[in-house]
């Protein structure tokens, strides 16, 4: 058949085109000497049988996996590279701080080298990183110490900074620079590291003492292929937005020269810009939580019952998960008429099953909520007034709720009117687990929840299906032990209906405010201008009345100093 | 402060509700031993120092990552898990086949085991797994030989189906099973294995050699929770659409019965569903391609010298790239002022950044196209045909182009008429390297190009900003060797603009040939309808000709007949 002649042609000519393909055969060769049955052996060309597959098959270390679909961790283009960088380094520094009860002081750079290439540098002044996990913490993807547990944080996955380190590398072959202190009592290390991309492994060229003034402390430093620009994704604005979710950190930022013309020398950088603690206290220190029982699935079950360290199944179910008590373990068990005494790796499938059943048949109290710590309504204030410059502010923070067996909380905060833009939608800002967010906003969440608000019910207009107009700031914060992000680069919130249901709750009230505000400035501007109207003609009505009754001038002056009491004393009411 | 305190206190409740809590502080003691330098040693309650955080830091195996990140691979809810499984299975069968050479045979069965839990089989007549090689295939993610190069393939990842078969683990505990066979004269293989998730390594339960009727092939079965329903994202409409972009395959799919209602026995299965084979050849076999130098980085430029097998400069640069000849390479150098006879190990980093810059500025071929496999415009005809009835049929196979230094195809057809919908959007399908891509659809490329293309002036009705509405099917299909998804889950092809513009070109030439078609057609039915008015009037005439001229019958009568000839002529013209 023509079709298939057709087929072989490209094969037999690629050879000639490119020479290491003549060396293949070579190690297919193998795979002759055995007897492959049938008819396969008469036609092998350059099609692969289950042999020849089987030599191709090979370990993806996940790093060539994430290098290959950088787009994936927000490595997308030069522009997002550096926002991404800058990003990672600042959600790790303030997680460390925080974690070891330090108010953040962070100090970010950037250092433009040429055209396209940046240096970035985040330091902070967080409790530092022992010697030993340092090359593992940046230089491997998928390591960390917030994947394994429920816990509010800003990082989650352990891909972060190593990526940042990564990408960087890709683009200029440079090593990623650490400088990293534990105490005062303590050395500085200084690192210089790269990531095997094929191993997934550290690789460190230096490791050295160093002397460091710094007490406590990391400093990280990226060099990338970058684009430094303006506009709503631009470090700036990130940097500003953070800074209004975490009133408690001080962050100083360093941006970049222009870079240096020909002949001309050094530019001289531009002014450092420090965004000042508006808060003294650290929000309050969550607690890690054990997933709740409603949330596991069977397979999940089966493999807590093989892995446990508990001794008997009632033990497991109550120390393992969260709100079990030794009542309800025993009332779990008995209803999936399993013995409370069993051993967990004895449990059988036909009883994991049984076991999986009863749990959602028992009756649980909900996960708690003190594993979730909000901004808080006043520092969400302090927050927007520090931003902005409006006529009214709201917060909102709602009580925890529950989606999936994993606690959240939403917050919001309005700001209105003041120098904020009149004919223009509204500012939205997102938020989760105090990062902003500032790439697809359509994609997310919280955008569906203020579009599907009926903005007009509280004075503001609102094209359908459509952002509200007015001259008005929004921000959302959901916080989570596990916020349901809709990709790895940490976007986008994905649309579970409890977490849209929250945030429409939340915006409802803040609506509810900012329209007695806005209906209050209506009526007094209402009133103003009634006065303003009477005022004007009540000396007309004096003349008139001069003229009609005769009065004198003392007379004339009295009518419109009553008339205008009466007034005065209307508006007053 | 009082906001200090507060921040404590759920700190100190959590051990009484948490019995767990109170082991902790065990492990933590060492740290105490250690002279903490100044004042951390202090305030340590529930805050976590350097070495604290330090003992928590773990990898992350890749399995754990995608299990609590499923909804990234596709598994969001049950009925995208169970259409996610049956796609991942067909891809790799149809991948499979196609390497060997062998006309696809598959066959796809669902069967509903209760309420949310249904058993999936794919069975293919490939060329088999050899036996070594199936744990790590089924029980490993990020395991396979279609990433570590460039060539089309549906697999990219070495993810899909130990993801499948990971998520059925998860939700109902079961193993996958598989059965495979290499040949006539092999064993057949049957396996039952789970995905270790901690370790991201395949536990084999079961291993045994088995008789299997079938002479060649794999046959995966895949027990998980899913939902089985209808409409645009059902399986049902998947295997329609895969059979449409490859109709060299045949697929027998069994749908799943009802489930058994209690006491009525099992329910009768419903019918085969049979996708018949429209084209007898495979497509053709494509090559394996290098990477264009352009679409190279410094970083991944210096990794390649380190890891190069070449023995110096000029030969690693002809072949270790796609379209470097010696003398290129020799034009790189030289630019570049490096000898070309430098061992590539050798190469320092300024020299390095010099053959970078060197190569954007030397002018090299395009990538060879023969690494793309097009449908072809004649099997697409053919398999809109089989598909639907309409009035009439176009497609379009453009030339291959470049993205990012990654060669890519594009084709599209149109169907149109017939019995397809009048007042609704048109139908789109979007593919990529043959397989459908169901989901996003308002997120991908394709939508945005036909969404982007002027339909009104190919007599279709568009609405601004929105897919064109009318009695029309369109398709369209990218083949690369790269396909640039959005997520890992693979559903919609991200903004190269290079590809938008590509698919607008395609779209475009065939909006010209239907627009030919459908004024045409209206020509053809204006015409008709003048024809039908004269023809009423011609014996009107006559008679009226009979009255004034009077003319006897005969006469009368043969005007009438010149009348119609005139007509006639007329409208042969």
């Amino acid at each position: 058949m023509a079709a298939r002649s057709v087929r072989k042609k490209p094969a037999r000519k690629k050879p000639a085109r490119k020479k290491p393909a003549r060396k293949k055969p070579a190690r297919k060769k193998p795979a002759r000497k055995k007897p492959a049955g049938g008819k396969s052996a008469r036609k092998k060309s350059a099609h692969a049988d289950a042999d020849d597959q089987a030599r191709k098959q090979r370990d993806i270390s996940v790093s060539e996996f994430f290098a290959k679909n950088r787009h994936l961790l927000g490595f997308d283009n030069p522009s997002k590279a550096l926002l991404t960088t800058v990003k990672e380094g600042v959600d790790n520094s303030l997680d460390a701080c925080e974690e070891a009860g330090i108010l953040p002081d962070i100090r970010v750079e950037i250092e433009q080298q040429d055209e396209s290439r940046f240096r970035v540098a985040i330091q902070d002044n967080g409790p530092g990183i022992v010697r030993a996990q340092v090359p593992r913490i940046f230089g491997r993807l998928l390591y960390g110490s917030k994947f394994h547990r429920l816990r509010q944080s800003r990082g989650q996955q352990g891909i972060g900074i190593s990526a940042a380190g990564m990408y960087g590398l890709l683009t200029t072959g440079r090593p990623v620079k650490i400088t990293t202190r534990t105490g005062r009592g303590r050395e500085a290390h200084h690192f210089q590291l790269i990531i095997d991309t094929q191993k997934n492994e550290p690789r460190v060229s230096v490791d050295r003492v160093v002397k460091w003034p710094v007490q406590h402390g990391t400093r990280v430093e990226i060099e990338l292929e970058g684009n430094y620009r303006g506009g709503q994704h631009s470090v700036d604005s990130y940097l500003r937005q953070i800074s209004l979710a975490n009133p408690h950190a001080r962050i100083v930022y360093q941006p970049p020269s222009a870079p240096p013309e020909k002949g001309n020398g050094k530019a001289r950088p531009p002014e450092e810009i420090e965004f000042p603690r508006v808060a003294k206290q650290l929000p309050p220190l969550t607690a890690e939580i054990k997933p709740h029982p409603y949330g596991v699935e069977l397979g999940v079950l089966m493999q807590m019952f093989r892995d446990t360290k508990a001794r008997n199944l009632r033990t497991c179910l109550q120390g393992d998960f969260a709100r079990v008590s030794a009542r309800i373990a025993e009332e779990i068990c008995k209803t999936a008429e399993v013995p409370s005494s069993r051993r967990p790796r004895d449990v059988r499938r036909g009883e994991a099953e049984r076991v999986h059943k009863a749990i959602q048949k028992t009756k649980i109290m909900s996960p708690p909520s003190d594993c979730i710590a909000p901004i808080g309504e006043d520092l969400i204030l302090r927050a927007l007034k520090a931003e902005v410059e409006a006529d009214f502010y709201a917060s909102v923070t709602r009580r925890p709720a529950v989606y999936r067996g994993n606690p959240f909380l939403v917050e919001a905060g309005l700001a209105y009117g003041g120098n904020l833009g009149l004919e223009q939608p509204i500012t939205l800002f997102r938020y989760a687990n105090r990062v902003p967010l500032q790439y697809q906003q359509s994609a997310c969440a919280v955008t569906k929840a203020v579009i599907g608000t009926d903005w007009r019910s509280y004075q503001l207009q609102q094209p359908r299906g459509a952002l509200p107009v007015g001259p008005a700031l929004v921000m959302v914060h959901i916080a989570s032990v596990w916020v349901p992000f809709t990709s790895e680069s940490k976007e986008a919130i994905a649309h579970y209906p409890e977490i849209v249901k929250e945030i429409r709750l939340a915006l409802q009230e803040c609506g509810r405010r900012v329209a007695t505000h806005i209906r209050k400035g209506k009526r007094e501007a209402d009133e103003a201008k009634k006065r303003a109207y009477i005022e004007k003609y009540i000396p007309q009505v004096a003349v008139g009345l001069e003229h009609i009754l005769g009065l004198n001038e003392r007379q004339r002056d009295k009518v419109v100093k009553n008339l205008t009491n009466v007034l005065e004393k209307s508006r007053k009411l």
